[in-house]
C-alpha cells in the first residue's frame, strides 16, 4: 500500500494541514510508535494483533478446514468482527466457486431464506464466537443446526468452530470432536482478519492466506517512526489530525466492486476503535463511481467536516467498449469501462480537491492476497496510531454492553436494571 | 409510516428539542407546507414529484413490461437515482422469483462477471437515464448489446427503455421501436422512485405497483400544516432542528435486511438534496442489528453530532429457536429470532437515549407495498420540509457538474478546463 496525501495540505484543503504541521505531527508519531512497538513485544491486549502476519499459523486453519475443503458452499455464522474480516477477503478474491454466506443478522425471514437457499448436505458450517455466547451468533448457530437436523444431515460432520479457551462453543468442540481453531488473546474482533477468525472462510474458498499474510508481513515491515516513510501511520496521522480541526466524517470510497466489503470492515474497524470519549470519526462506506451520483454533492459542498479516503485499486482486467454512431456517446467508443472508471475516478479526486476539500489517495497495486493482507493490516496500524494519538483506548468497546444486558434482560435472561430503562420510553408518536 | 420523536426530546437527549421548540418549529413548518403546497398545485420542478402518486400510470408500465414479464432475469442498466428506487423496492418486497441484477457501475471485472453469470438469451434489459447520455450509463448499455449480439441473442426483443423526451436513448427506441417511458417532468432522479423510472423493475418482477402508488397517496394525504399532525413533516422537522444544533450525521438504521437498500437509497436523497451550502447532514447507512456490533459503540460514545433514525419494520414471519441444553444460553430456548430482533431493537434505542443521544423511530405495519410505498413517499416530502427550512434548492445538484466535465474531457469528450485541473495534482507521496 502507497498513500498520496497531497489533497489533505492546506495549500489544497481547507481544512488542511501545512506541511510545518506534519513535521510537529510527526514527533508525536515518533513517540506514539515507540509506545505501540512496546506493545507489539510484550503482546499487550491490542497491540497484540499487529504481530498476527507472523503468528498466524496458516498451517492449523488448512488443517481445520481440511474435511470441508470440497464443500459446495459455506455458512459463516457470526457478526460483526466475527465475520466482516472474513467477508471482506472472500468477497475480494477469486474463490474456487465455493458459495458463500454470512449469517450475520437474526432477521427471521432473512435467515430462513439464507438456509432454504443452501444446499445443505454440502454446505459446510464454520461458527466464530470468542465468548461463545454472543447472542445473535448462538440463536442463529441453534437455528442452523435444527435446520441440518431436518434435513438429515450430519452438522457434525461439516462444522468448523473458531472460539476462544472456553464456553459453550468450546463445549461442544470437545463434546462432538469438532475441528477447531483459538481465537488468539489479545485480539479485539475487529483486529482478527488475519487470525484464524478472518482466515477460516478464505481458506475453505481456495484463497491464498499464505499471500494474505506475507501481505500484511511486509507492511508490518515498513512501521518505521516516521509517517513521511510509512504510508499505515501516514493514513492515521492525517486522519488524526483533520480530526481534530472538525473532520468528524471520513467516507471510504473504493473504486472496487470487489472492496465494497473492505469499506464496512473499515467502518468497524474506525468506529469501534477511535469512537469514544466524544471523540472519534464517523466512517462512511461508499463505491466509486456508484456514489457519485449519491453523496459526491455533499461530500463537495456540504459542512467542512469530510475527508475522503479513495482507494485505487490498481491493476484489473479490462473490457472494452464497442464503437458506436451514436454521436453523443462517440467519445466513449474505442475506449473501455477500465479506463472510463480511472477517469471518474481522477476527476472526482480533482473535484474535490478544486473545492477544497481534503481527501487521501490509498494505492493498490492490485486486489490480490498480498495487497489486501497489506491494505488490512495497514488500516489497522492506522487505526492504531490514531488511536494513540487522540489518547483514546483503541481496543475496547464498552459502550456496546449498556445495550447487551438491556437486550439479555429483555429475553429473561437475568435481571438487568438496563431493561427495566427500555420501558419507561419516552414517547412523542405522530401517527398518519 | 407513524414516527415516534420521544427520543429526539432535550427531556431525553443533548442535543435535543425542547417541547416548546418544537412549538415554535412548527409556525415555520406551516409556512413551509404553503409552500409546498403551492409547487404541487404548479407542478413546479421538484415539487412535481410529490404529485406522483396519483400522476404516474400504473397500466402504462404494465403495458410497457408486458413483452419481457415472462423473463427469467432482469438486469437493469442505471446509475444513482435511475436505479435506486427500483432496486430498493425490489430488494425490500417479495417478487415472483425474477433475478436482478442493476448494472450500476463500471468496474470492468465486476460487469463482466454480471453478464457471465446471466442467462442472456431469457434476461430482460430495463435502462434508464433521463437524458440518455450518462457516461456510466451508456458504457455499460453499449457492452450489454455486444454481450447480447456475441450470444446471438436480439436485444430489441427483450429491453425497455426509459428516457427524457429526446436523446440517444430515445433515438433509439424510434430506430428499434422499443417499448418505453418517459421520464416525468420535474422529478430529480433521486425523487423518482415511484415513477416509471423506479416501477419498470417491480412491474417485471410482478409486485403490486398499485398498492405501492396507493401507499405513497395515503402518504400524500397526510401532508397538512403541522408537524404534530403528520409523521414525513416531523421527521423531516426533527432532523432539521437537530442539524441546526450541530447534528450533521445521520445514521439510517433499518432493523430488516430487506430494507437494506432503502438506506441507501434514503441516503442519496439527503446527501443530494441537503448537502449544499455547507449545509447537509451526512447519511450513514446502517443495518439493525448486525452494526450495533459495528457502529454503536461510536453513536452512543463519539461526538455529539449524531442522529440515529430506526425503522421498526413491523409484522414479519417468525422463526423459533429450539430449546438448548446448553445453559447459558438457555434464555434463547423457546424465543425466537425475531423476539431477539425485537429485543436488541428496543435495547439498542434506549441505549442510545440512556446516553443521552438522540433518535428516532419510523414505524411500519409491516415491509409490504402499501407500507413501502409511504416510506418513499413520507421520506422524499420529509426532505423537501427539510431543504425548506435550510432554505437550500433542494432538487439540483450543481457540485457534481464539475467532476462530470472533467471525466468526459479526460476522455477525450470535448475541451475542458475541468480535464487540465486533474493533472496538475498536488502530490506527497509515501511508499512502502
Amino acid at each position: 500500500m502507497d498513500i498520496d496525501i497531497g489533497n489533505a495540505l492546506s495549500e489544497v484543503a481547507s481544512p488542511g494541514l501545512s506541511r510545518s504541521n506534519l513535521e510537529r505531527l510527526d514527533e508525536q508519531v515518533t513517540a506514539a510508535h515507540e509506545r505501540i512497538e512496546a506493545g507489539r513485544a510484550e503482546d499487550e491486549h491490542g497491540y497484540a494483533a499487529l504481530n498476527l502476519p507472523t503468528e498466524t499459523d496458516p498451517d492449523a486453519i488448512r488443517e481445520a478446514v481440511e474435511p470441508v475443503r470440497d464443500c459446495e458452499a459455506l455458512l459463516t455464522v457470526g457478526i460483526g468482527g466475527s465475520a466482516l474480516g472474513a467477508a471482506t477477503i472472500v468477497d475480494a478474491l477469486d474463490t474456487d466457486g465455493t458459495e458463500t454466506v454470512f449469517l450475520d443478522n437474526v432477521d427471521p425471514v432473512w435467515v430462513t431464506d439464507q438456509l432454504d437457499a443452501l444446499p445443505l448436505e454440502n454446505t459446510a458450517i464454520n461458527v466464530v464466537s470468542r465468548s461463545g455466547t454472543t447472542a445473535e451468533t448462538l440463536a442463529n448457530f441453534l437455528v442452523v443446526r435444527e435446520a441440518y437436523e431436518e434435513a438429515g444431515v450430519d452438522w457434525t460432520e461439516q462444522t468448523v468452530v473458531t472460539t476462544g479457551e472456553s464456553g459453550p462453543l468450546r463445549d461442544l468442540v470437545d463434546a462432538h470432536d469438532l475441528p477447531s481453531l483459538q481465537v488468539p488473546d489479545g485480539v479485539p474482533g475487529r483486529f482478527s482478519a488475519l487470525s484464524s477468525v478472518g482466515l477460516v472462510a478464505p481458506a475453505v474458498c481456495g484463497i491464498d492466506i499464505d499471500e494474505l499474510l506475507a501481505g500484511g508481513a511486509a507492511e508490518a515491515d515498513s512501521l518505521t517512526g516516521s509517517l513521511f516513510d510509512c504510508p499505515a501511520y501516514a493514513y492515521g496521522a492525517v486522519a488524526y489530525a483533520l480530526s481534530t480541526r472538525g473532520v468528524n466524517v471520513n467516507a471510504m470510497m473504493p473504486y472496487a466492486e470487489s472492496l465494497e466489503t473492505f469499506a464496512e470492515w473499515y467502518a468497524q474497524l474506525w468506529a469501534e476503535s477511535l469512537g469514544k470519549d466524544s471523540l472519534g470519526q464517523t466512517p462512511v462506506r461508499a463505491l466509486g463511481a456508484t456514489d457519485q451520483h449519491s453523496q459526491l454533492q455533499l461530500y463537495r459542498a456540504g459542512p467542512r467536516n469530510t475527508m475522503v479516503t479513495f482507494v485505487d485499486a490498481g491493476e484489473r482486467p479490462d473490457r472494452q467498449l464497442p464503437e458506436t454512431d451514436i454521436e453523443e456517446l462517440a467519445y466513449l467508443g474505442g475506449s473501455s469501462l477500465g479506463e472510463l472508471l480511472e477517469a471518474e475516478f481522477a476527476a472526482t479526486e480533482a473535484s474535490l480537491a478544486n473545492a477544497g476539500r481534503p481527501n487521501v489517495r490509498l494505492e493498490l497495486e492490485a486486489v490480490d492476497a498480498a495487497e489486501l493482507g497489506g491494505l488490512l493490516y495497514g488500516m489497522e496500524a492506522a487505526c492504531v496510531l490514531a488511536g494513540e494519538l487522540h489518547g483514546v483506548d483503541t481496543f475496547v468497546q464498552p459502550a456496546v454492553e449498556w445495550g447487551k444486558k438491556a437486550a439479555r434482560g429483555l429475553l429473561g435472561g437475568g435481571e438487568f436494571a438496563e431493561a427495566d430503562a427500555v420501558t419507561g420510553k419516552t414517547e412523542l408518536r405522530i401517527e398518519r
